[in-house]
C-alpha cells in the first residue's frame, strides 16, 4: 500500500478552535471567561449536525448551525442581549482560527508528496479562510458542503476518495479523533491518528488513537517524517 | 462592485485542450492526425453532457463521458480495435493538458488579490491533474462534481456563488466562452473574457466577447492587468 493522497480534520487536527474563540469571545464580550465559553459552544456542535446527518433537515453550512447554537447558549449565559453584529462576529471567529505550531511547515512538505484535501464539516468559505489565514495549500476541498452531509456519515468519506480518484487505502485519512478515524477505516480508507493533548484545554485532548490505525502521530510533522515527506 | 473571487472556466479558457489531445493522441495512435482526431472528439463533448443536463442519466464524471464519446468516435474512424489500454490513456490525455503560457504567472498574481476557484465541467481529480501539472494553485475546486450537473445550467454558477461567500456581482466569471459568460451573467455573475484566437487550432477561436461582459481582455495577464492584481 502507497499513501497516495492525505485528507484532514481540521478542527482541532489542524487548527485550535478553543484559543482562537477563546480570544474572538473575550475580545467581543468584556468580562466573558472565553475558555469555558468556547467549551460550551463546542459542546453544542455535534448535537447541531445531527438533525442534518439524520435527514430531519436539508443540509446547512456550519456558520449557519454555529449561529443556532450560539442563540442557545447565550440565553443560558444570560447574554441574550448581545447584539446581531456581535454574534456575526462571533460566529466569525470560526474563520479566525489558529493552525497549531507545527502545521504550516509539515503541509508545505507533504503537499510535494501528496494530493491535499481538508475532509472536514466545515463549508468551502470557512475553510478558505483558515486555509488562506494559515498559509495552507490545498488540491481541493471536500467534506461537508461537497457532500452535503456531516461526519462520520460514510458518504463524506467515499465521496472524497472518488473525488480524488485513488484507491480508498491509498488515500490517507488524518484526524486527531479517534471517531473519525474508526468511520473512515470503515469506509477502507487508511489513517492517521495526530495527537493534540491541549485541544480542549484543562480537558485536554487525545494523546494517542483509541482505535487501530496505520499511522499514529505525535503531530503533524512527525506525520510527514513517518511518510518520508 | 468590487471584485473579491475570481471562477475559471478550464478547458480553452486556462489550457490548451486541443494541442494537448492532439500530440497524446498522435504517441498513442501512429499515423492518427492529431488535431482532427481532437476537434473530433471535442465536438461530441456538449451533447455528451446533454443527458446529465436533461435528468436523463445521474451525473457521471467528464471521464466517463470521454470514454463513451471515444468509443464512438475510434468507430466512426475504423480504429475501434484500439485496446484498453490505449484508450485509458486517450482519456487521460485531457488530464495532460498544458496551460496557456501566461497563464501561470498571472494566476499567481491573480492569487494575491482574489479568491480562485475552477468553475469548470472537470471533476475534482481532473483539475487536480490539471493544476499540479501547470503549477497552479486554487482555493477551492468548484463547477461539476460539486453541483453534480454541467454548465450552463444555472445551480453551478449559483452554487460556485454561495460557496465562496462572496456576492455575485464580486464573483468574477472567467472564460473564454461567451456563452458560458452569458449563462454566469444570467445569474448576477461578474464576467471577464479573455480571447483564446487558437483554441481550435485553424478554426480560430473567440477574439473577443460576443455578448455584454465585465471585463474583454487579450489573455490572463492582461486580465490581471485590468483587476489591478
Amino acid at each position: 500500500m502507497a499513501i497516495r493522497a492525505l485528507v484532514f480534520d481540521t478542527f482541532g487536527t489542524l487548527v485550535d478552535w478553543r484559543s482562537g474563540v477563546a480570544r474572538e469571545a473575550e475580545r467581543l464580550i468584556p468580562g466573558l471567561d472565553g475558555g469555558a465559553f468556547a467549551d460550551a459552544w463546542r459542546a453544542r456542535y455535534q448535537p447541531s449536525m445531527e438533525a442534518v446527518r439524520s435527514g430531519k433537515r436539508p443540509f446547512v453550512d456550519l456558520d449557519t448551525l454555529q449561529a443556532e447554537s450560539l442563540d442557545g447558549l447565550l440565553a443560558d449565559l444570560g447574554r441574550a442581549d448581545a447584539g446581531t453584529a456581535v454574534k456575526r462576529e462571533l460566529v466569525l471567529a470560526w474563520h479566525r482560527l489558529d493552525a497549531w505550531p507545527e502545521v504550516p511547515a509539515a503541509m508545505a512538505d507533504l503537499r510535494k508528496a501528496f494530493v491535499l484535501a481538508p475532509l472536514s464539516n466545515g463549508h468551502v468559505r470557512l475553510i478558505v479562510a483558515l486555509a488562506r489565514r494559515n498559509g495552507l495549500v490545498f488540491d481541493a476541498v471536500l467534506g461537508a458542503e461537497f457532500s452535503r452531509d456531516y461526519k462520520p456519515k460514510p458518504a463524506l468519506y467515499r465521496d472524497a476518495v472518488a473525488a480524488l480518484g485513488f484507491c480508498a487505502d491509498e488515500t490517507l485519512m488524518v484526524a486527531a479523533h479517534s471517531d473519525d478515524l474508526a468511520a473512515a477505516a470503515g469506509e477502507g480508507l487508511s489513517t492517521a491518528h495526530v495527537a493534540r493533548p491541549s485541544e480542549n484545554g484543562p480537558a485536554g485532548g487525545e494523546t494517542g488513537p483509541a482505535v487501530a490505525v496505520t499511522f499514529a502521530a505525535r503531530d503533524l510533522a512527525d506525520l510527514a517524517r513517518q511518510l518520508g515527506a
